[in-house]
């Protein structure tokens, strides 16, 4: 199979010795990958200086999309922000929602995952609801943005500003990067072109100085977690070295919260990051054994009343989901999105379908078949181990 | 080195195949380890039919000593008792602190650790306190019992039963094994026996029919968890099925605040087994909303509250260790249980040496390298990639 390809251009196109990419094959970093006609050969991990979900188009021009970098994390914000930023830090509010690379490519539009899987529902929302000339015009760059709200299949959370006609969806771009290099626009320059082409994206909450940032973010901080927002990217003007981000007490709470209602299928590592968050800015914050008590409440409360409730239900015969809905514009569409849900692997069942106005509502219930088994199975008196 | 050893001596000791023992060798799961002129081997983990911490005396007999096996744990009381028991069940408490296997080989008793290690302290403390001569009459026998008491190395907490002259410290028997074969004492047989040596064991606190057995230690727990006690281990009077333990919501309280001291040194099954434990007791326990927000609570301080504290002491410029005090009959003493830290590569600091009354009280701290560390690098501004 990987003899098909040619070998040599590939590896030449992504600067790897063929010898490399050849491992790359045989270890499966690479994968194979096709969506309607388009053939594509994607990175299911970091691979040299290749980003995890890095993207080949096996076509004539062997079209690279760069998979969108790690994101880190301050967790405190002093000195943190002060080492690492070189002037000024320009804060942007962080959307709680799915990373999209959005690219033009052979006379169309693809929308990737973070993982560089094309994804069928996401690339017709985008090309619904956004003018995507910019990408005609400079086909070079991948537009990266956040799909966030109620109405879509990976992180269902409602947004106001996403309220379309007949669903809770909106892609708010937040960074322009060539998608060859993964170089990024400045920010202002970004930010004009997307207001040049009418593009939705995320504003500016604040220009500070490095200096006083910590003091700045904490108070936005603040602001955002009482309205349940998800937290800030604080990037450099110019892009110039990597943004950073910092996330709301709310998004620790729901995190862990919407994560132990399928404990078993929980990453170990992502319960312990949410709390180490929440003892950092406990401790940065300076709070009062009063204010630290309440956090303590909120982060047990996330963890047991979820967990309890889902081994209750359970308990009382059910196998527990988690419910979304998405709405399509056609049957086919729907099926299309079966199709690769099938081929990612990501197991559903399908609770209801309604036909509203020409659209198809359909009720998918996320499918956790450790969570279900391991819970029935000690709730009927397998022994525990650990 | 092994071939120094009768490699064929010692698998038919062990009813091993030479291929098995050899490659036990090569994997290092088997170690040595010498105490004195007691030259020992261990299994570092559990190898075919042999529990971890079996170990093996390079003697003329080449005594052997089985690890003591892994208590499993019912997460719900019912229905798993009534499926696991065959009719009686002995209900004894749970004592929280070490597991040690006494023996007499070579004329000579030593205190085995859980991990096979001779443990120079423990086998001090054990003939100080305690007659042994049940051993020299059965030296077949193992004392399988817990080391208790605010003054031990591995798990100081207080017991008031534990209280000597000089130091909170006790050794309490709950179980006799044929050392060779691991085969257990029925439980009234231990019992007696111990009671005619007068050696110090843990009583039955309760003697259920399996039926009933989950109404009944669910009100045990109760009362267990009001006086701040680990819980119980429920036994077949015969030792016809292996043992269970449950543990008390105060328990799992505990262990939490104390991992979370040292929060990254602390295991991440270590953290999520507890609350896990926590779902499926408030699950069974039918609480009530408010009860289950209390339960909440409880585990929310155990997490963030130590973690803060840590956090706290760290960026005030101090380097965090549990101090343990030790008391220690001579300076001999002293330097040769140094000298089993440093072999089992547990690392402390003194931090204070008394002379009290012909004896030594010393403070010695447990070092928690990774967690200072850590925290004094994210304190400084390193990102956090999770």
């Amino acid at each position: 199979m990987v003899v098909s390809y040619d070998l040599d251009k590939i590896a030449k196109k992504l600067n790897l010795d063929i010898k490399d990419i050849s491992r790359a094959f045989k270890k499966r970093i690479i994968r194979e990958y096709e969506y309607k006609d388009t053939k594509i050969l994607l990175f299911k991990k970091e691979f040299k200086h290749l980003e995890k979900g890095t993207v080949i188009f096996l076509n004539d021009n062997l079209d690279v999309v760069r998979g969108y970098p790690k994101t880190y994390r301050a967790l405190v914000l002093y000195p943190t922000l002060k080492k690492h930023f070189l002037d000024k830090i320009v804060v942007e509010e962080k959307l709680n929602g799915y990373n999209i690379r959005v690219v033009y490519i052979n006379n169309d539009f693809y929308a990737l995952t973070r993982g560089g899987y094309i994804c069928p529902f996401t690339t017709k929302k985008v090309k619904k609801y956004l003018d995507l000339s910019i990408l005609e015009d400079n086909p070079n760059y991948m537009l990266c943005g956040e799909m966030i709200g109620l109405n879509n299949p990976y992180t269902p959370k409602y947004y106001e500003e996403a309220q379309k006609e007949d669903e809770n969806l909106g892609f708010y771009i937040f960074d322009i990067r060539e998608r060859e290099t993964n170089k990024s626009l400045p920010v202002f320059e970004r930010l004009k072109l997307c207001e040049n082409y009418r593009l939705p994206h995320v504003k500016p909450l604040a220009i500070v100085d490095k200096e006083e940032a910590h003091i700045k973010v904490r108070e936005i901080i603040k602001e955002l977690d009482k309205k349940k927002r998800e937290g800030v990217v604080l990037k450099d003007p110019n892009m110039d070295v990597v943004p950073l981000k910092y996330t709301t007490h709310y998004t620790q709470y729901d995190d862990l919260r919407e994560g132990f209602k399928f404990f078993f299928d929980m990453g170990l590592d992502f319960l312990f990051s949410r709390v180490v968050r929440e003892g950092f800015m406990s401790y940065e914050f300076k709070e009062s054994l009063e204010e630290r008590k309440e956090r303590a409440k909120d982060i047990g409360e996330a963890i047991i009343l979820p967990m309890v409730e889902t081994i209750e239900r359970v308990a009382n015969g059910e196998r527990v989901t988690e419910d979304i809905e998405l709405i399509f514009d056609s049957e086919e569409d729907f099926y299309e999105y079966l199709e690769f849900l099938r081929k990612v692997k990501i197991l559903i069942k399908i609770k209801k379908i309604e036909r509203v106005k020409n659209k198809l509502k359909v009720l998918i219930g996320k499918v956790y078949n450790r969570t279900n088994d391991k819970v029935l199975a000690y709730l009927n008196g397998t022994l525990w181990g650990e």
